[in-house]
């Protein structure tokens, strides 16, 4: 490691409406790609790698995705959360940006995230906003849809919510909370806590828990899903506009509380 | 009138952004003419003249806009309103449609009008939800602002806070309510209700607000710039991103009360 190297950690918010998801790839637009390309604008045409807290897919959102980064530069935390606000595409704002220790790691170090899923239920089609919920028409069981979720709370193999194709060591995760509010105009939000998430885990679980709102499954398919770890039961994927990715949590930080976990991210978009 | 001819009410939301306002223009793409068309193309190529309850400028957005319109049509309300739902681009939706009274004019007819008008207060710009809400960096005094809104209620000769080139009868307008909330992550939402408003009127009363807000001048200042009638002592116009047109009432609708005046239309887009 170079004597003069400066670690940071940053916390991002963007709209993933026009993006393939964070990670880099050869030929689509990405959020880690566009974020690196500013700081190496910063730096002097510096090679900067930014490291996420992990991948978020196309069209999902964050309201404090984390991720760190090391430079050798004489650039102060304060300076790159200016400069890269200034620098980027109004589709990502830079929340903060901390120096760390050189031991840090984004994805590693991280033992907790938030998610949060906005849907939309009502008639009609929402024209404000209709780029950060999922709209369904029919009107759903909440009750039920709630019943189902808190199912989800504590350990279990989370396999069967798993996307096809995404080959991991262990797919055990703990959930801490997992609920539903309402708020006005047809807006239902769901809110889980847990240590990881699976690929398409929240989504996965979004589209089963709708399909029991909509009265297709029973509020106990979930605990049997979680049970038989059969892929095959689990209901269909959400649509990404909804998802957000609202925190990421690390040791050396409070620990949210029921009441309080829902920062950053004012809940209604 | 021809004797089969039916009339209509739509209560429409919009996102404002990639129009040019509510109003037809020879050039550049308006909601009534989207709206417009695709009447049209429901109603086999018939000219259908969309009438609103009044203009919002380009990139204001709308929760309850409303427009009447007559027609010789087979179709009911129901069909006008999923017809229409599926013809629009998915940044305008048909809330509501309903028969009414060859006489009711939406214009004409309005007793009453609220807007909304988003802030977000914090020192990073917001990427979700930028479309929605002007970003202002310094800390504002909400405290001043909403005692300086709070002498705007009553009926006052509001030709201060018109834009410039708006010749009117009158300028005497009514308010009911002006008053500010704050939610999370630096949102400050301004509510108004009142009888009507002049053009760039609420914009104007938001700038002028806002550098009360900043320090810049004193909450006792909205008064005085009320009682001098002096457009030049007024603030800048605040962006249109912020506005919200979010209803219009009429004389045969119950009135909202303070509490429940917000609707329709969930305060956090």
């Amino acid at each position: 490691m170079h004597a003069t190297e400066k670690h940071f950690r940053l916390v991002i918010e963007y709209d993933g409406t026009g993006y393939h998801g964070w990670q880099r790839q050869p030929e689509d637009k990405s959020i880690q790609e566009t974020i690196e390309t500013a700081l190496a604008t910063m730096t002097a045409g510096r090679r900067v790698i930014l490291t996420g807290s992990g991948r978020t897919d196309a069209g999902v959102h964050a309201l404090g995705q984390v991720a760190h980064f090391s430079c050798d530069t004489a650039i102060t935390a304060e300076g790159f959360q200016k400069g890269l606000n200034a620098l980027l595409p109004d589709d990502i704002a830079i929340r903060a940006c901390t120096p760390v220790s050189p031991s840090f790691h984004a994805r590693y170090d991280a033992i907790g995230k938030t998610y949060r899923y906005r849907i939309v239920n009502r008639p009609f089609p929402p024209a404000i906003g209709r780029c950060y919920a999922w709209h369904i028409r029919t009107p759903l069981d909440l009750a039920a849809m709630d019943r189902a979720a808190r199912a989800l709370v504590g350990t279990h193999d989370f396999c069967a919510f798993e996307g096809a194709g995404s080959p991991r060591a262990s797919t055990e995760r703990t959930i801490f909370r997992a609920e539903f509010r309402t708020g006005e105009d047809g807006l239902v939000v769901f809110e889980i806590d847990g240590s990881g998430f699976l690929r398409y885990m929240v989504r996965n679980i979004v589209g089963t828990l709708v399909e029991v709102g909509r009265g297709r499954r029973a509020a106990g398919t979930m605990a049997r899903i979680l049970a038989d770890r059969d892929r095959a039961r689990a209901g269909a994927t959400a649509p990404p506009q909804g998802l957000f990715l609202v925190c990421v949590r690390y040791p050396e930080e409070p620990q949210p509380s029921p009441a309080t976990g829902r920062s950053p991210g004012s809940e209604e978009c």
